[in-house]
């Protein structure tokens, strides 16, 4: 037998080629900032709080007070009452965005002298702080392609809706922020296409070593970059041979961790019997409510809030952009009080580095809970709770002396429904002993994460965050 | 790096061995019927129909008609309203069962003589026709094992309850009927002990070699015990050598496509990438509707019913039983009108056997779809549908000559919900070519079913019901 044609057999090795491709004579990186800047003098966008009310487009349920589009596409605003009898707060009410429709998130790739590159958007988004972001070649909700808004087509859409003519890298439903989100899942695509590919204006080529180095800067690489980037198959034999086992250097063990030639401290199967454990015990109860029948919850001229001050606000903001389908237009947003800290602690265990992975149970997940970052919260949300609420190893991921900090660096959330949503983003070697065991954290390699990333469902957006992050930390040569 | 002790990596060659044991000195199979006919004395069972309001212990709620047990416990008969856009039948409204809770289908392994043999139970089920049939060690739901009906502690449970301290060879929760159910999910466990077990009236092993010659036996080996044993690891070098590829008997072909040493027409990505696509393009609106309140479904003395006659009832049944944890009780039931076909079309292609699997919308799926069998239907249910309805197959089937029908008996569903429900489980070799496309069918072999087995939302009831009996054939030895 013969596998399929298109069967992408040889991509790791040339995804590894392209890591070390840190840079790139069809595009190169001195010349990305000065397009970037021009970018973003084009594509300019202003955003401007307005009154709930003032939302054009939008309806508010006189009932319920939920929020819609009057297209019945996009998104709504609900509210949810939720109970998780024990996580550590067991019963409470929030504003959730329901967004049933899967989008596509989809960034091509092609081949220029032998490396593989990526065709990357300079995209605006009104939550974004700085405007300007680099995302993937499409980011589209079905209302955006079958053009609800009847704005302009999506540029390079026809390679993700008609894949079958062209070589599939990835396809995989994936969730986004379970807190905020009720059951969104998009799906993360990478095609790789042979055929000459026009070069539109606002789009670029880019290596994954160009890319990598992109991602260390603050808030350049958009959330659903950085999602589709993490599920590209990085695992098996990518570039280097294995490094030995005398070597600890931590790019050594990090490549030995994406290798997969055994050395995991936990097999696979005793990973997938311990999800099914936290699932089958987890009890997480969702209830649709009236957004306007929230505990605590307000709404006021121009946000619905907490009494507490904490969490996160609903706004309504005026968007008028230049570089986008349509020339403006209004929408409700998240805007969370506080930046918040996602980190993964890893340690070099056996020569393997193993992250400490968290299953963790969200409102909005489809089945209970993912496995996310060692730490992932916003601290300043745990002020006015108990201490036992406090979330385990954020004052070890926050106090890691610096010769400890692998990845630093504050990265953007969804620009599209979130408002300067920020988070800073850590690998953090830590000395928590291997033999560490509590029933919510598992030690994991990276090549384990990378295999459960071929399914819903298993890695939260966070993590997928820094698993590209991980990944953009084998580009540099090892220590040794 | 050592693996964890526990780690089963040597389970697929001893899988191998008990499914080649077709006796045991343990337990010979020439006293398994007596046994069971001893058993089926003392495990009596009287099931009598009732009207639905002499359910003791379970209330009928005055306004919307959802039947729930007092202790809220066990499961709820609730209402649902389904919109498949783009089905046969686009919408219509249906009873359907919701339990939440997540039960153990578990059954106990040990090792005897050096042969793996599985704890089997001969239990009595209310909507057995023949009473009792041979189900796993434990099958219980929550409610079973919290004692919400102050019966008998479950036997065994233990070993499924506190898996860490045993070796677990199976642990993945699975869905079950997706027409009947509200996304129901069974936890199905394999747990090796290597100590004393004490054997309990009703219980026996059973080398896999035994258990498979009592699957071809109509209503024998209950719906649990299969699913539970389908989720065994059943692929990889399981006992002898692959056959060399100049062989093409069925059994030959069978065994290869368990090795997974290649041959699969379409390689895992591919597959990965068509469940994407089709539980992307495929639409199923859910939402619960008041039992009462149901178009065409009516509530009579004994049963609530379709205007058509067709699909099923729903009905109460008095029961009592000797052989179970409590003597006494009544309880709501789905009655099927009809009985169904359930059938694997298969096909040797390249030397390696292909199973066409058909990704199946049905309402009850927490995730849109699943891989169903190529065929699975009640025929009757399409008596008063236009022919666009009538499944692909279905003909095929039911009249492939008898030489090529590999498995063909008649298997209960689960009786402790359904009353009467029996499909005939059909395998049978096709001349559909390989080259055969359609959107919603993919040929794929055992090893790339077993491999999505390790997963929860990939594999139905009912084909992994058909996955346990292709299993059953790798026992014979190869023709050649």
């Amino acid at each position: 037998m013969t596998e399929h044609p298109a069967a992408p057999a040889a991509v790791p090795g040339r995804i590894g080629r392209s890591v070390d491709a840190r840079d790139s004579r069809v595009a190169p990186l001195d010349t990305f900032h000065p397009w970037f800047k021009e970018c973003a003098e084009r594509a300019y966008t202003d955003v401007r709080p307005i009154p709930l009310d003032e939302l054009a487009g939008w309806t508010t349920d006189p009932v319920t007070g939920n929020l819609a589009h009057v297209s019945g596409g996009f998104f709504r605003v609900e509210g949810l009452d939720v109970t998780v009898p024990d996580g550590p707060v067991p019963h409470w009410t929030q504003p959730i965005i329901n967004q049933p429709e899967i989008g596509i998130l989809g960034i091509l790739a092609k081949e220029f002298e032998g490396v593989l590159h990526f065709l990357m958007q300079a995209k605006v988004e009104p939550g974004n702080v700085n405007g300007l972001q680099l995302s993937p070649t499409v980011q589209a909700t079905r209302s955006n392609y079958s053009r609800v808004h009847r704005g302009r087509p999506v540029p390079y859409l026809d390679y993700f809706r008609e894949p079958g003519r062209h070589r599939v890298i990835t396809d995989v439903r994936q969730s986004e922020q379970g807190s905020w989100f009720y059951r969104k899942r998009n799906r993360n695509m990478i095609v790789e296409v042979t055929e000459d590919v026009e070069l539109l204006d606002g789009f670029r080529w880019l290596t994954l070593g160009q890319i990598h180095q992109l991602l260390a800067l603050d808030d350049i690489v958009n959330m659903d970059a950085r999602t589709v980037l993490s599920c590209l198959p990085f695992s098996g034999p990518t570039h280097r041979p294995a490094p030995g086992p005398e070597d600890d250097s931590f790019t050594a063990a990090l490549l030995r961790s994406c290798h997969g030639v055994g050395g995991a401290l936990h097999p696979d199967d005793h990973i997938l019997n311990w999800v099914t454990e936290v699932r089958t015990r987890s009890e997480v109860l969702t209830r649709p409510l009236p957004l306007n029948a929230l505990e605590q919850w307000r709404r006021g001229e121009y946000a619905i809030t907490h009494d507490s001050g904490q969490f996160f606000e609903l706004i309504a903001v005026d968007v008028r952009a230049g570089g986008r389908e349509v020339g403006g237009w209004t929408q409700p947003m998240i805007k969370p009080r506080d930046g918040g800290v996602v980190a993964f602690l890893v340690k070099s265990i056996g020569g393997v580095l193993h992250v400490l992975m968290h299953a963790l149970v969200e409102p909005g997940y489809l089945d209970v809970a993912e496995l996310s970052p060692t730490v992932q919260c916003t601290p300043r949300n745990f002020d006015h709770l108990p201490d036992a609420a406090r979330p385990m190893f954020l004052d070890e991921a926050l106090g890691a002396p610096a010769d400890r900090i692998r990845f630093d660096a504050v990265l953007s959330e969804e620009g599209g429904r979130f408002y300067h949503a920020r988070n800073r983003y850590l690998v953090v070697e830590t000395d928590i002993d291997a033999g560490f065991s509590h029933p919510d954290f598992r030690w994991m390699t990276v090549r384990q994460l990378v295999d459960l990333l071929r399914h819903s469902h298993y890695v939260n957006i966070q993590a997928r965050s820094l698993v590209a992050c991980l990944h953009s930390l084998t580009g540099q040569p090892p220590v040794v």
